[in-house]
């Protein structure tokens, strides 16, 4: 249901959009029925907005139009378009669009926004050059409080877990709590800590001991360092616990702490289970200033964080004003790959339709159009055969594409018949009248279990 | 609620995205009510299927990797992308698509898809850069019946008529009348014809009559010809008495007759007087070889045809097979910006939340998220207020925003209660049973009318 004929951008064939469409769905009825609201960014920025952060450079595509390029070719003079690209996050398109109206938007301002990305990395590892992502936001005009370092979180562990997918676990650590970690033990080069401790699920902790070396970290503060990274509870006493063994102190920490644990403490009464302290993650601890997610899907670790936020106290800034951020985005198209070529999940049908209407002869294609019309009227969704074939054929146009129902116009005055294609049973029906069972009426996607 | 930062590209404040979002959630219901399966095609093409259409090579967006460029300009060898450019319509991917997908497909398909296009044009008379397209096409595998030229332009007349906008037209020609007519009259140069009538609106029946002179029409033949342009009507006597009037004949004009007819005979008895022929339109007729279409808003002719389409013989081909399509492309930012522009429309709130649940105090701050909690497991949207302010303070957060209601926990075992704040009124209320009006449940989008 894959299908890449240009490496890097993905496309589905229809029962695997129906998937996708599902998904896209379910996130943005739970994002709304938390107050998010829905936004949309232009897909091109200014290369200046998206060179802001340097180390991103190397995934922008460039646009220019062709005629412009041709005209250079000619050694004409075109008008070039000042310098712009495709957006490669929708965190930068964010930040920009809150700046721009910040006096038109009621702060603090929390939006969902489900676009495609684009990344002109070389596609390798599977990874998508186009793809779409699900990000909620919430940021406010100077200040955020903390709660809702814990609300997001818990925002995207419900959407997550509503899909028909295994249980899908948040894993959290905070800035201050490294960053404490690393003064108490006065390692100077976080930066350098955090690139090594990044790696230890690909190396070890060895090679991370390497790593840290070369950063000039001494074998005994990378002895606590790692053993920091071992530090994976639900429990907020275990943590604070085993922190304590660590011989490590210092008022940062202890407000790193508070934060991680009154998280922990909190999602542990709304949703218990789903939040994982895991102090190793270290991806992003650059930027972010307080709480930062990560997640993984029981039985898929292997996919990687498809899932991932944090707190950023200056998400955006103008002359006069900063404004705080807390967020989280999903991959999308890498979560529904997955879903799709697991399998996961598998969809009941390969169209929106739950009921064909049989066409007699084609001089008789009105009667067949207007029980089709009352039908849809009642919100079933109905295709009309596309020729007066033999009932044979029609009722294969339905079954090829997994259509429940194929509903007879009665000949003769006789009453219409539907017939339930699965079981073979075929009943007399009014179209204003019929009820189709719940489970029919639109297209579901299931789990798969094997 | 229109933005453009960057000209061309335009962004819509949320009330302005809560309209947009109505819009796309409307077309989709009544695509798919009518069995059509979305699909969604990658954002990039190659430049050669880009550049298949010659005449359209001027608006392309080509991409090129940042990374790439800046090796370049270096000196340096990067390696260098195969051609690729933003489509700048919906149309040539799916034809791609389907060439592509042919074996996976089940025809005769149907298929909607609601995505953004580019074009690199000059941004002028409020063009967009950057806008959405709403498509609906139904194509064969060799042949494709009659029929959906009769169909798909009242999906299109059903989809737009439900949506909060004056009433919605669509125009209807045919290819082989024109071309019927034409040849009837010994015209070879059917192009400039075509060319010629196009500008019958901007220069006049006199300023077309000299453009046509310039074609090597002679003065006879255009005064048949601009008789032919002002037939309009939904009557199809009256159709074929104007056309006999002119003393025109032929095969292939009277089998264009016989189309235009039975789309206008069917569409009046489906739809009445939603669908009109009106012969002047000659957009895309060099191209469509059946029924084409174009449309107009009531009391808003001068936004033009925000819906057109038509038969092609040959959407797409491979080394085997032709697959003829019929289709109608929506250009939903245009409408949407005059929708919020005029306007038309008001959104009843900026958010989706229908309910603020208040903090009393922050140590009470998991009270009013229990709350918020039993309201969303019923489906209610809730949002809790950012901060235990003074309730004056709550109040107002949710006023701001459009929000109806704001819920208030019950202080000391005192039971609950809620209060509209558009009335004031005050009641006591469970969580677990309160109703919303049904009203008051979603964002909703009416017609303004003064």
């Amino acid at each position: 249901m894959v299908r890449t004929s240009l490496s890097g951008f993905p496309e589905w064939l229809p029962e695997g959009r129906i998937i996708e469409m599902h998904v896209l769905d379910e996130l943005r009825r739970v994002f709304e029925l938390h107050g998010f609201a829905g936004i949309e960014t232009r897909a091109v920025e200014t290369l200046e907005q998206l060179e802001a952060k340097g180390e991103t450079s190397k995934e922008i595509y460039v646009l220019d139009r062709l005629q412009a390029l041709k005209a250079a070719e000619l050694g004409a003079r075109a008008p070039k378009d000042k310098g712009m690209g495709l957006h490669f996050d929708l965190t930068v398109p964010f930040a920009r669009y809150v700046v721009e109206n910040a006096n038109e938007l009621d702060f603090p301002f929390k939006r969902y926004q489900i676009q495609k990305v684009w990344r002109g990395e070389r596609p390798q590892d599977g990874r998508f050059r186009e793809f779409t992502q699900a990000d909620i936001d919430v940021v406010g005009n100077g200040e955020l409080p903390f709660h809702f370092e814990v609300d997001l979180p818990l925002v995207m562990a419900e959407a997550l877990n509503n899909l028909p997918i295994p249980p899908v676990r948040v894993l959290v650590n905070n800035r201050k709590v490294v960053q404490g970690v690393c003064d108490s033990l006065g390692v100077t080069d976080v930066e350098g800590a955090l690139r090594g401790l990044d790696k230890i699920d690909k190396i070890g902790p060895e090679g991370v001991a390497v790593e840290l070396a070369q950063s000039g970290i001494s074998g005994d503060q990378a002895s606590v360092l790692l053993r920091m990274a071992q530090v994976r509870s639900c429990d907020s006493a275990e943590i604070r616990q085993r922190l304590a063994d660590l011989g490590v102190s210092g008022e940062l920490l202890e407000e790193g702490l508070r934060e991680l644990t009154e998280l922990l403490d909190t999602a542990n009464k709304r949703m218990p289970g789903v939040v994982v302290a895991d102090l190793k993650i270290a991806r992003g601890l650059d930027y972010y200033t307080g709480s930062v997610y990560e997640s993984e899907i029981e039985g898929h670790e292997d996919l990687g964080s498809i899932c991932s936020g944090g707190r950023y106290d200056s998400l955006a800034k103008d002359g006069k004003r900063t404004y705080p951020g807390v967020g989280l985005s999903i991959g999308v198209s890498r979560l529904v790959s997955r879903m799709i070529s697991a399998p996961m999940v598998k969809a009941s049908r390969k169209v929106p339709t739950a009921v064909v209407v049989a066409v007699i002869t084609e001089d008789q294609r009105e009667r067949s159009e207007a029980i089709a019309a009352a039908l849809r009227a009642r919100g079933i969704s109905t295709d009309v055969a596309p020729s007066a074939a033999k009932f044979g054929k029609q009722i294969k146009f339905a079954d090829k594409r997994g259509i429940p129902f194929v509903w007879f116009p009665g000949d003769d005055g006789a009453a219409d018949t539907v017939k339930d294609i699965r079981t073979g049973e075929q009943v007399e029906a009014d179209p204003a009248t019929w009820t189709i069972p719940a489970s029919d009426a639109v297209a579901s996607v299931e789990r798969v279990t094997d």
